[in-house]
């Protein structure tokens, strides 16, 4: 069969990050920069904070709003949840036995103020800086954790799903979320592993039909082993990004991150954006049948953020 | 009926603490003191941490135990677990789907340097200090929680159960949990509400016969209701009891305390011991037909502990 031969061999050429071999796990070297500029003092973060990024494949950044602005993005995410009870919409998950919204995917495209904020140039524009190219959102959510039954969600490095799953070529895309409530390491804040974005887990197993359909819950496939996470956790450690409520955390598309549940009272929330580089739109699925739904992955043809400065209210 | 209206009332005046009733959750005040004598330079603890654990009821201990100490009493835990694989004791309790032990009760009955740690001064020492009394193992444990899967375990007072199950009159015990691990609140460790312990929530529900055997893995009858828990939080905040392995957490018998699943790799491992006041001994349930099994809660006359002064190795 020639043909398929030649269509194997054509897309093995253009994959730098092979993944979900049904055999092994493998650990590869990443070929991609994670800033892809030099830093001048015309970036919109300090040159420590880019050579921490670069080093930790994340940033915790705080005070960057005001307590006006983080005031009414609160308010009206819980307005955004309340108007979205009980509904079917596919971009609107809820709590399993309720109407309670957890996640609204296509966040931006529901709410103003949302759409306001994923083009500031406090989130978009160090995005921009950071993969030096313009950008756009390729999936966009407000999630929202409840307390005392908050869910633990597994370590995964995001790019190796977008790439598998999505067909994102290549790691130059990066998740800013924007913390609506406190977070505190007791509460299942984000833990990632600093570091860990140097090197591409690609992971052992085959993407089954439709994986997103539990993925989103419980990830098994596309994950590290326990073995590749307890070397990797002993290399770089586990840092928990912990912050009051305003605290944007930035993080690379290859850091290794997970969250504990959460038996506090104290649920966690948050608008979630990820830019990725018009020049790294996506292509076929490197690992999968059928792309994933769009509120998951924006496909086609990108339309660049324009930025927007100054206050938000 | 009037044999059973006069042992209703008498069950009824001599219970400091009712709990369980089907219609309703009450909150009552203690009756009984945290530290049952004053401070005096012969105290085994200082006097701001004598009032610390009055204010909060619990005191978290780093240093007490030597590197040698901690060592010996790690590597015999470990080993204590390797014998116990696939055990069927009714004491040992394991991984479900696994023969990994998870929990050992009678911990100080099956191991000569655990036997000695259950009477050392640094434990049973403190215990008789705060109880103003001579002390008893009421019950004892060497607990394991596995990284990667480690689940919670939701809000309670272990006097509630005590009292309610075991028949524990009053409030005149406490609980020495010595790390065998680096416990960190990514990792699950232990959560306390600091002055939780001067509250009696008098729990709602009827005890279901031998409801031990599931509430040492889910407890759902005897925990404060979620409104009472924010309510708690609020007053009172969640302190993690954060420490290298070697640190020793004393609390209180109506401190509450729970503590969060566990994705890191590390596990979390504790050598348990309650003491209660040989004063305190064990009646009759206050809730429930009977009794649970003794390795839960040690019945009859009980023998106080001889202290050890000394190094354990």
């Amino acid at each position: 069969m020639p043909l398929e031969y030649d269509v194997l061999e054509s897309s093995a050429q253009t994959d730098a990050y092979p993944t979900r071999d049904p055999e092994k796990e493998t650990w590869r070297e990443r070929v991609d920069p994670t800033v892809w500029q030099d830093w001048t003092d015309q970036a919109p973060i300090s040159r420590g904070q880019a050579d921490a990024f670069d080093r930790d494949g994340f940033l915790v950044l705080e005070d960057l709003f005001s307590t006006d602005e983080i005031a009414a993005l609160v308010s009206q995410a819980a307005e955004l949840r309340s108007a979205l009870e009980g509904s079917d919409a596919a971009e609107v998950v809820t709590e399993p036995g309720s109407d309670a919204v957890r996640t609204v995917f296509n966040l931006e495209t529901r709410h103003d103020l949302m759409a306001r904020l994923s083009r500031d140039v406090r989130l978009a524009g160090i995005a921009q800086f950071l993969l030096n190219d313009e950008v756009y959102i390729h999936q966009s959510r407000l999630n929202y954790k409840p307390g005392f039954t908050g869910k633990e969600f597994y370590w995964h490095s995001d790019f190796e799903t977008w790439h598998a799953e999505d067909g994102m070529p290549r790691m130059r895309a990066v998740s800013a979320s924007l913390l609506l409530t406190d977070n505190r390491a007791h509460n299942g804040a984000l833990m990632l592993m600093p570091g860990s974005h140097k090197t591409f887990v690609s992971c052992q197993g085959e993407t089954p039909d439709a994986n997103y359909e539990t993925s989103l819950k419980t990830q098994k496939i596309g994950t590290p082993s326990q073995e590749s996470l307890r070397d990797l956790a002993q290399m770089h450690g586990i840092t928990d990004a912990e912050g009051p409520a305003g605290t944007l955390v930035l993080f690379d598309c290859n850091t290794i991150h997970g969250s504990n549940g959460n038996i506090t009272p104290d649920p966690r929330s948050n608008a979630f954006f990820v830019y990725n580089a018009v020049s790294n739109a996506l292509a076929d699925p490197f690992a999968a049948e059928e792309p994933r739904p769009d509120h998951l992955a924006h496909r086609g043809t990108p339309s660049p953020i324009k930025l927007r400065t100054g206050a938000l209210v």
